[in-house]
């Protein structure tokens, strides 16, 4: 197996985009990533939206997007994995460079949540779960998080200032980040007084709704000879799996998909924990974030609260985590937000992530996650 | 790039199949297949299909089926490319074994469009095309193809005889499929006398709506080695693709995706057009099958029509094609089709079709489109 490197980015704003529709966001961030790439075409073109089908009507994403760039590709691949779609369609691009299939792959993800009814998106993002046991018995995706976030709350006895700091740091992050949804900055205070979605989740806790569309373009270190930037290598991208229904697992505040997905990672990135130098986790909820920190086995089972509120997350802390703000602050269009994760490590990693660069970034890891905690992609990139 | 073989295939019945989920069809394909194939887990798992988050509200169907299944793989994988999105699947599983990324992949395509509104699986079908020229100025899939049906048969004089030949041929060749959604012979007269769907598009000139799954286990020469059963070698799965709007095209009579991915599979396969003993044509509707029958390159432009009516396709024929009933006769669960082709293929090259058996199966091709002619996926299979 050969190395697969990252030879460009592109994206778009996240937000309310009412001036563009999905495949024109979907262009215009594959469009960039090729132009810092320096590739015309690419070998193969891999796409990834959650909620396409049922909010534009819009399948067969491949062929549509190859179509909007009119660039030269010999296949095309459209993929959905829920809220971990980025992430998979990601890692479909890296395998195929790893084992040879291709010279050059484009990974795009793209989203457009805000030109539709609430309630269908509201059943949108639901289409993760396993329905038989989620929306047929009335349950949202929100809904099922919020039962294990009370859960988690009791068993560790965390406080709402605790909950919040997944929230507070993502808006203090967000501020800096040209391209994100959000920025304002926001106290704990803000986030226990804001509207209670699913006991105990609050607006605030929970990443909000956005349009939005990120690429990356993958390739074999042959094709990275021919750029002029340095590429950034993928040493790992690997994925977990937990039951999709929360009913069949044994223990509900660990998601054996995230613990998976990080042992396989680590295993083949073949580095430390300790060698990886700032975090993007899948903070849809607040609680999601926290236990997802414990999951990828960063911090104890039950201590990411405290790690977090002692700004163990923080710019400045032990483990900067979602450094341009994370799915709350940078904003979540669904689809896309597994690809949006590589682009944030990959700025820092670059040394260009602004007012937000940490020092010293040579390794990040991302952990984009579908469902509640069913299926986790851990990626590992290393500036070379 | 390594061989990669059929391992073992496994099928629902088609139709209404109101007993059913989703998840259980799939299950039950798969299970299935790997009975045959004698494997007890496989490396990764592809899951297609077309209209289950519009029509069940269900996504991440990847980590659905492999909870379904209880089968360790490391990789779960859900593939969309409208009606293509069997054969998108298909060929997933085919090149992670051809590039070494597996040993055995397993394909699964699934669809149930019996328990929705028609109306909303008019909608449902219709996601494959670039809806800012299809639903949003009132075109649906069948329209589309009545478009096309209507200028084909002007340019080359097409009688209703002859447009009536595919759907014929198919519900002969269904009659003794177990497996197939009708099993009524029908005449010219009865496709002439069926309600106008879209003209010049009856009811019986295209495929219904059914539920159904197949699947097929795809390994390497080395996984085979363990089987009983003769493998099925795969000589080539290549895609081709057209603009996804016809107003975009050059010529609408042609679908340059068909053209190009049947170019494609036979400089993979190196084998010649003479060399193939029957086909799998995706007959979603009448003009469809013969247009495809010229675009595959076994019949010149325009002589479809004339070479069909005159008994080429026939079981007896000189291109037996759709020897099990075609998506008109066996029916046609729209992500599951490009599956179904690949199960009948195989059941003729082993000897098992019954009483549709054809005299020396050596090699046969499969055509499976996404869209009208926007995007093809063109298998070649060789008995071994």
């Amino acid at each position: 197996m050969r190395d697969a490197v990252i030879l460009g980015i592109g994206y778009t704003r996240i937000g309310e985009l009412w001036d563009r529709c999905l495949k024109d966001l979907a262009a215009e961030a594959a469009l960039k990533a090729m132009g810092e790439a320096s590739v015309d075409e690419v070998d193969s073109l891999y796409v990834g939206s959650m909620c396409a089908q049922r909010l534009q009507g819009q399948g067969n994403l491949g062929v549509l997007v190859a179509d909007q760039l009119a660039t030269p590709t010999a296949r095309t691949v459209s993929l959905e994995a829920a809220c971990a779609s980025g992430g998979k369609t990601f890692q479909e691009a890296v395998k195929a460079v790893q084992y040879g299939a291709v010279e050059t792959a484009l990974a795009v993800g793209a989203e457009k949540l805000s030109d539709a009814l609430p309630i269908d998106v509201n059943a949108a993002m639901t289409i993760g779960e396993d329905q038989d046991y989620a929306s047929y018995v009335g349950l949202t995706h929100i809904g099922l998080q919020a039962l294990i976030a009370r859960l988690y709350m009791q068993k560790f006895e965390v406080t709402e200032e605790q909950l919040a700091t997944f929230p507070v740091n993502a808006h203090r992050n967000s501020v800096n980040n040209p391209y994100a949804q959000f920025h304002n900055v926001i106290e704990a205070d803000d986030v226990a007084k804001s509207t209670l979605l699913a006991d105990p989740l609050r607006v605030l806790h929970c990443a909000g709704s956005a349009d939005g569309a990120a690429a990356v373009v993958v390739g074999s270190m042959d094709a990275a000879r021919r750029m002029k930037r340095k590429p950034i290598r993928v040493l790992a991208c690997e994925e977990g799996r937990d039951t999709l229904s929360i009913t069949e697992r044994d223990n509900l505040l660990t998601s054996n998909a995230t613990v998976e997905a990080a042992n396989n990672a680590f295993n083949e990135a073949r580095v430390s924990r300790r060698e990886i130098n700032l975090l993007e986790v899948h903070d849809c909820s607040a609680s999601m974030g926290l236990m997802t920190l414990e999951d990828l086995g960063f911090v104890e089972k039950g201590k990411a609260p405290s790690f977090a509120v002692e700004g163990g997350i923080a710019l400045e802390g032990k483990l900067p985590t979602n450094t341009m703000g994370g799915l709350k602050g940078r904003g979540h269009p669904s689809g896309a937000t597994g690809i949006y994760q590589i682009v944030d490590l990959v700025l820092q990693l670059r040394g260009e992530a602004g007012k937000n660069q940490i020092a010293n970034a040579a390794r990040g890891l991302a952990c984009n996650i579908g469902g509640v905690g069913a299926l986790s992609i851990v990626t590992v990139l290393e500036r070379m």
